[in-house]
């Protein structure tokens, strides 16, 4: 599991951390033969440190991490280990159940931004059913949206170099019979100017307590085009994927990926052989070009140091 | 030729009207069993039609061939086909001689710029010697800053969907022993946040009398990230780029391109079958986006009106 979200056959913050919750719930089914948890406690933790050590910049991943390290600390050490497996199942299905739930109050919250007409909405990357346990952060705003007759066009960046707009947005778009437009990332602001686009709707790996959002490479050029042209850019996250720990997102450390993303197809070159590559996988945008941060308890608004702490002080 | 322009294998605005020419001199010597002009002439301006239908955007190359065709149209009907085909190619050989002389020119002017320290460039498409009869607009600039020492580092942005800037800027510079790094387009306002870039320099397809420049789709977006982060915006151009006949850019015919650009690599898809697509091969960018166009007359600055009147005024 861990070798499959570092190289990307699953990706997307929250599908990243259902999967390695996932992977932990096989592990300890795996280990029911030692008997008992003080056996396997060992090789629990280590499993633990294995999926951190997969990709560094969805926050998602640490927040589950977090709580099944939690979980697991508090066992005791003659505790069955058919019961240790069965919990961290338990609490892996809850992660993913309560992802699902959380798309769709995000999708709602979003929808209902809309309230004049129906909205051509340009996005990101895969941010639907993909990335998520279902239904999506940014495209399940986009689902919302269609599902009220409030979605008059969807332009997809194709997102590169991974392509996740061409083979995963764009496919998810269609087999719902949302209209959906393909185009290279660079022409979106060209969408902008001749006035197609109403609004850009993204996800995000991690939002920092001011605001400052890491989502896919390309993402930051967007929200300079937005502003550029008056046009509403939203972010649209679960509240796992905000990292209250760091004030900024000077912080965010941003996962650099091989050059071959960039340098072949198919595995032909399409630029010459070592050429010297720079292939940042996400960028940040400042709080301060986002027109508001949509998640599953609502949409807040700038100042968004004030409004997130709000956010999580409010938490039961 | 026609067929050769028209499906890039030949691409660039100064290459294109260069190999127009060339087109026009080889169908004139293949003529040369016709005797004289005037059983020839018609199956000219035919030829020239056809050129003139290969691609819309370029100013060039229709510069090029109205220099053809009124050379053409002070033929004596009488003139003996050696004479003509002796004509058409030197004409063809000077405008590509001229080329040459304008990209050096272009360069030297637009090194000029950099007084102080040796600047970090960023760059989009090909406008280098593949592109130009040699030497290069943009590209040109960036060589002749090398050669003065002057040239710290080039960021190529690969330039979806055809990739000139992997396939051919890259090359290019490196074949130069001149620093490059590749990255996808929307990763240049990343490296523009990061402060990696001192200067963007982009050639142009098309310069309307205001200064608002059609060039390689990508290029708005890449001025308005400039612009956000104070970073000077430079375009490169011929004066045989410049079209002030159109008053502003809202004139100027984007090409749209195949949607197979997108959608598939090397015969692949990479995209759902049967995807919407939209694949400008243009953008326009505003004349106040613009810092400074270099021409080979010299570096002009805004209102470009103005500047570029007076640039065309003081022609002899």
């Amino acid at each position: 599991v861990a070798e499959a979200i570092e190289t990307m056959v699953v990706r997307g913050a929250p599908a990243i951390a259902c999967a390695a919750a996932f992977g932990l719930a096989i592990d300890a089914h795996n280990a029911s033969d030692l008997g008992v948890w003080r056996a396997y406690s060992q090789r629990f933790f280590q499993a633990i440190e294995r999926m951190a050590r997969t990709r560094p910049t969805a926050v998602n991943l640490f927040n589950a991490l977090d709580r099944f390290g939690a979980v697991a600390s508090s066992f005791k050490d003659d505790v069955p280990m058919a019961n240790v497996a069965a919990r961290i199942e338990g609490d892996a299905i809850a992660l993913y159940d309560q992802d699902l739930a959380i798309c769709k109050a995000i999708g709602e919250h979003g929808a209902a931004l809309a309230f004049d007409k129906p909205v051509r909405v340009l996005t990101h990357c895969n941010t639907g059913s993909l990335a998520t346990a279902g239904y999506g952060t940014a495209l399940g705003i986009i689902r919302s949206l269609h599902a009220q007759k409030m979605l008059a066009h969807v332009y997809a960046d194709e997102t590169r170099p991974y392509l996740q707009g061409a083979r995963l947005t764009a496919y998810e778009l269609m087999s719902e019979n949302i209209p959906v437009t393909l185009n290279v990332d660079s022409a979106a602001a060209y969408l902008m100017k001749n006035g197609e686009v109403d609004w850009v709707v993204v996800g995000a790996d991690r939002v920092a307590a001011n605001g400052d959002t890491a989502n896919k490479i390309g993402t930051y050029s967007l929200a300079v085009n937005a502003r550029h042209h008056g046009i509403p850019f939203y972010v649209a996250v679960p509240t796992s994927t905000f990292d209250t720990k760091i004030a900024t997102g000077d912080q965010i450390h941003v996962e650099m990926r091989p050059s071959t993303e960039i340098t072949h197809q198919f595995g032909k070159p399409v630029a010459p052989i070592g050429v010297n590559v720079v292939n940042p996988s996400f960028d940040v945008t400042p709080h301060d070009l986002i027109s508001a941060i949509v998640t599953e308890k609502g949409v807040i608004y700038p100042p968004y140091k004030k409004s997130i702490a709000q956010l999580f002080s409010s938490q039961v």
